[in-house]
């Protein structure tokens, strides 16, 4: 038996978000104290660490569990299955339903059984669950899946990275600019064909790096309300990330018993252009070896950092041949990792 | 190889809150219009129907990861385990982190991480996540850690049910005597003892009943601010509950290959004494026998409904003897049962 993803689905929300939209912000320190550069340096600065031209919101109207199901749908759709022979909907998100112009995170019901609910699925037996874990949760929810199949507890499981990151974005914080929204979604499933799910890798370092992303009060010293946005302590996340991917990304490859040398393609979280360069160039060096031309596709140039679906979406881009330079093809070795908040770290050796 | 639960901690709040605290509430009704009874009169029948005479609350310093944690480090000790050995840290949960008079959930970090961080365990391969599936979430934390056992993915989970319902819920509304706080916590291990989980059901009924337990505005109609509070449809509840938790019951028995006479007894979900009697006689009634007396242990009559904190801080009041006329002793066979929002139901057959 092998586990295997049948099919993929994402949701790129319509509003584009150009950098010049960010001219007018008024950006602050953490501390409350002026940034001495015009907004035109600041962004410019922005896009040469992070590589983000642009980014996606979704429209007013909609909620994270509407591009959930969105992406849910296409992913049924592409695997060809009976939507009610699902055993298992895994909704990977970190915030919730949070309504446009409100602060509240909802989260009862999950957005799993909202999810159930908009695709009319009518059997009791298709559990559905949310999973909270970061911006590694959707590769945790294909991790969970494995866990549930291996164990014979289940067939076949849709598993959905969802995040709408505009509704928690401080604007007065330069990060904002980092963040967007999207959806992605695969079926993972029992198989006879070879491949599929080689070997995972997963961790939790939270002795000193717990709160390195968090949520806090807008840098706007006058602005008294209690509300709280997305922050991070970006330079931390970044030392943290280039100490200890790499060496969770090698244990997840020997355990695969795949070379290094094997691996066609790194889908990794879209969290920062330098960051996740650094972080694969790293990871190489463990071999000795210089980071291969074009092993890392990257979307986060027009569609930003949408946490949880980046790695889906960009998966289902080059599946779909939506991606510039970049395929994906029967047999090829391919790893999908991420680290976040938590902090939290995973990988996955998949063989396509 | 068995999978057995090896230690049990819980936390019960400080704050009592009894019926009587309610008399100078305004309850309004859903459409907020007046209640033509004085509030005498409705806490006595609510009293009647729940069986709650009053309730906890944690403190207004506290927070729901907080007294997660305080748990956990009670499961941890009962247990006699290093917790640097555990695989995974598994905490169900509804609302996150909600502060004292303040409206937003805090879910960024996980409450797992931040549990792990206050249990100052080190090790990486500790993987902390939270889990959302309404009031029968720590069951589903069983069960997953079952997963991650049977498929030698994890040999030793902690698994937290936690909640602070206090934080949500609108005071204008009489369902709101239902809710209280708390947390229960066990380890979940791989072992060679017999006896363990025999079996587990799990469903999710989201057609027609995904919003049957929602987020929604307070029941008093001059009041304007979009905050939102744990809203339930009482009377759908009951029905639904009565129609399909005694069938989930009995298939859940019948794939632990056990009789009916078996069980010792049948640790339900506390979310209403009535409605909960109702089940548990209707389970009885599907193999034809009556509800045995002593069969359903009840803790609702001075915890309130602390949702996924129910189940686990009632098993562990019994293991601790703090539950009169109650014990469980080695070789008993005993059921864990749960009902909410989602709707998800689920079960788990066990022999201590």
């Amino acid at each position: 038996m092998t586990i295997r993803i049948t099919g993929t689905g994402s949701y790129i929300p319509s509003i584009v978000e150009k950098n010049e939209d960010f001219y007018n912000h008024q950006f602050l320190n953490a501390d409350g104290s002026a940034i001495n550069s015009p907004n035109e340096v600041i962004v410019k600065k922005f896009k040469a660490i992070t590589g983000i031209q642009e980014r996606r919101y979704i429209k007013a109207a909609l909620l994270n569990s509407d591009i959930a199901f969105y992406a849910a749908g296409k992913a049924i759709e592409d695997a060809k299955i009976d939507k009610e022979s699902l055993d298992y909907i895994i909704v990977a998100h970190n915030y919730g339903d949070v309504k446009h112009n409100e602060e509240q995170s909802d989260t009862v019901p999950s957005i799993a059984s909202r999810v159930k609910h908009l695709l009319q699925i009518k059997s009791p037996k298709c559990v559905g669950y949310d999973l909270l874990f970061g911006c590694p949760g959707w590769i945790e929810g294909v991790i969970q899946a494995k866990a549930f199949i291996a164990s014979g507890i289940a067939k076949r499981c849709l598993v959905i990275g969802s995040e709408t990151l505009s509704r928690v974005v401080d604007k007065h914080d330069r990060d904002s600019m980092i963040y967007s929204d999207g959806a992605g979604a695969v079926i993972v499933e029992e198989s006879d064909e070879a491949g599929g799910i080689l070997a995972h890798e997963t961790a939790t370092y939270a002795l000193d790096e717990a709160h390195f992303i968090f949520f806090g009060e807008t840098n706007h010293p006058e602005i008294t309300e209690k509300r709280k946005y997305i922050k991070m302590y970006g330079r931390k996340i970044y030392e943290f990330a280039l100490t200890n991917v790499p060496t969770a990304l090698k244990s997840c490859l020997e355990k695969s018993g795949k070379s290094i040398t094997d691996i066609k393609k790194i889908l990794i979280h879209q969290a920062n252009e330098k960051m996740d360069e650094a972080i694969v160039e790293r990871f190489y060096k463990l071999y000795n070896m210089e980071m291969p031309e074009g092993i890392m596709p990257m979307s986060i140039n027009t569609l930003g950092n949408s946490s949880v679906a980046t790695v889906p979406t960009l998966f289902d881009m080059i599946l779909k041949g939506e991606l510039t330079d970049h395929d994906i093809n029967k047999g090829d070795i391919i790893m999908f990792a991420s680290v976040g908040a938590g902090m939290n770290i995973n990988a996955i050796v998949y063989q396509y």
